[in-house]
């Protein structure tokens, strides 16, 4: 069950005030270095034009998980630093939208101008995208550098980061957009891009870091099981990212624009999609041949072609098959995890860490 | 005194060498993440093209450093582990060329065509130059984690290039090819560009590497004085840096290019470069006006007019005054340092640390 929409405000605006001292921060650590003011103003611009305007779900998720795993709700202090982990999630974001956007060449983000596009910006952007991650180990120095936990929260940053990057390049070369090769396609890549660049930043990220931060060793036994936490962790959160992304790409198909806010256009743009790959591996040659001829390209009525073939092989049924599929693996993954006691504060996994994301995402047509 | 040029080349060479395990270790990390064989070629294609083919002084200063700090030469495992944190500065620098040559619309680096500009690559080169990146920290956590001074190797390489990217942000804006403001331009700035866009990275970071690895600790007692040795190596290496960065500045002027290998352009691309802020600082009204009308201009003309400027107000007698007075107050900065007895192993800094760097570049030409 969701929470009421004012509750969900309610948390929502007092997750965006961190973000305000996050950024006055930032600025005056950039004056305390002398930094010339238009420079200043320019790196101020860089943080509020993109780190705050997304749906915050990476961020807001690191509380959400702190509070479940600590079994009750948060003193100030524990609530500021767990939204300033899931900030730092959020500047990650940030530094791989502004970067993807140039490498994409995309016109709009969050429905305002990409910032590259922006009037004297242009490539300076590559550089802003850097500063938007140097940010995260100049706050998490300054906030953790005392917790036994630090070296483990940069570590999950650096390891997070690299992945990403992997996947980003793997997709690059894969699904270039003036260049269409279906050949170079296939379910296994495509699992690869949505894991490496997808679901460890966007779920592995915020629940690992909350498991630093409430203390959860790499090891414990419970109920006679030993459990390596962090382990469990992935082995759930990568596959529920998939699932995720999977369901992304179906919607770009399938939702209406009523529903997603937007018109889907990964047949056109050559993305590497689940919906593509389903279609290329059970295609006939004569179907094969549209695909070929008619994925990838700028054009209307070549889109409708892929289209007609992904209703011909029975994509929507494909789908619910595969979304029945996985919320019974990864419930039963879940129902793996030894429960603790209710109530304990005591650095145990709990499944509704897993729970509260999956019941999110489950069903999800929007 | 220089070393003879075959004690240079061997030098060189046993550090080339373990850029190839390096590189043979982070392809292997690739294959092991299960990344497609085409993506894994990608990669090990950037790390060859971008990371080797420098000069490898801020690299090979780390094993310089070392040894001077142990006062001994090196065992097998010390070579290797301080000319991996060489290679790191190398992938640092690495990645801060690979995208900087993209923003600054560069044609060729090293005497080849810039990375971005090979066939199929372009923007792909900003992913790639992230990779460069997030190299650095896979190798330091695979190397060094067990080590105490672990976390502040994250911390030097964290800071150093999150001040890297002030440095480059501030040159960026005031100094961009394609709009001239001279009103821009001050002596301050130019300080600032030039510690934190390179000496920073260049100078500093290799000593304080080093300095780490060979268990240098924050404070200590010698000959009676207190000594904070990151502190001190700082306050003597962003002058060192800016010196450096001043006869770089210098020899693009005034320097032959028999001398410096290239044919200098810094008055036409509008750099903001320690000549012009000079001028700036001294020009009476018609040389002032000149400045304005001609400098950062795409016109050989023009830039002969500048050059004029800098001859009337007698730059080269400006700039050998400056040269003798930087090299006295860094050498005075060096003998403050209180000098361990010769030959023992006890994680003092040295003065020599810092004089073999002063007496590589002092007077230099080229």
């Amino acid at each position: 069950m969701s929470a009421p929409v004012d509750v969900k405000q309610q948390k929502r605006a007092k997750f965006q005030q961190v973000f305000n001292t996050i950024r006055d921060e930032l600025v005056e650590h950039m004056k305390s270095e002398n930094m010339a003011q238009d420079a200043v103003d320019w790196y101020k611009r860089n943080l509020d034009y993109n780190v705050p305007g997304g749906k915050l779900n990476r961020g807001m998720s690191v509380v959400d998980s702190v509070e479940i795993l600590r079994g009750r709700s948060l003193s100030d202090d524990e609530y500021f630093k767990a939204a300033l982990l899931g900030w730092c999630i959020e500047f990650l974001q940030a530094f791989f939208l502004v970067s993807d956007d140039i490498m994409d060449a995309s016109i709009t983000r969050r429905s305002q101008p990409c910032y590259y596009r922006l009037d004297g910006v242009g490539n300076i952007a590559i550089n802003d995208s850097f500063m938007l991650e140097g940010a995260i180990y100049h706050l998490l120095q300054k906030y953790f550098r005392s917790e036994p936990y630090y070296v483990h929260l940069l570590e999950s940053f650096h390891e997070t980061t690299y992945r990403t990057e992997m996947g980003q390049l793997v997709d690059l070369i894969t699904a270039p957009e003036d260049h269409v090769d279906l050949t170079k396609f296939s379910i296994k890549k495509h699992a690869f891009i949505v894991q490496y660049k997808t679901a460890y930043y966007s779920f592995y990220l915020s629940v690992a870091l909350a498991m630093r931060m409430c203390g959860v060793p790499e090891s414990y036994t419970l109920n006679g099981r030993t459990v390596e936490p962090y382990k469990a962790a992935l082995s759930i959160l990568l596959p529920l990212g998939e699932y995720f992304q999977i369901q992304d790409d179906f919607l770009d198909y399938h939702g209406t624009p009523e529903q997603i806010g937007k018109i889907g256009t990964d047949i056109v743009d050559n993305k590497c999609s689940w919906c593509i790959n389903i279609a290329l591996s059970v295609a006939n040659t004569d179907q094969r041949k549209i695909l070929d001829e008619c994925y990838g390209r700028k054009d209307a009525e070549k889109e409708a072609k892929v289209k007609a073939v992904y209703e011909e092989i029975g994509l929507p049924a494909r789908y619910f098959a595969y979304e029945e599929e996985a919320y019974q693996r990864i419930t039963t993954l879940i129902n793996d995890i030894p429960e603790p006691e209710p109530g304990t504060d005591n650095g145990y996994l709990r499944r509704e860490v897993f729970t509260s994301f999956l019941n999110k995402i489950y069903k999800r047509t929007k």
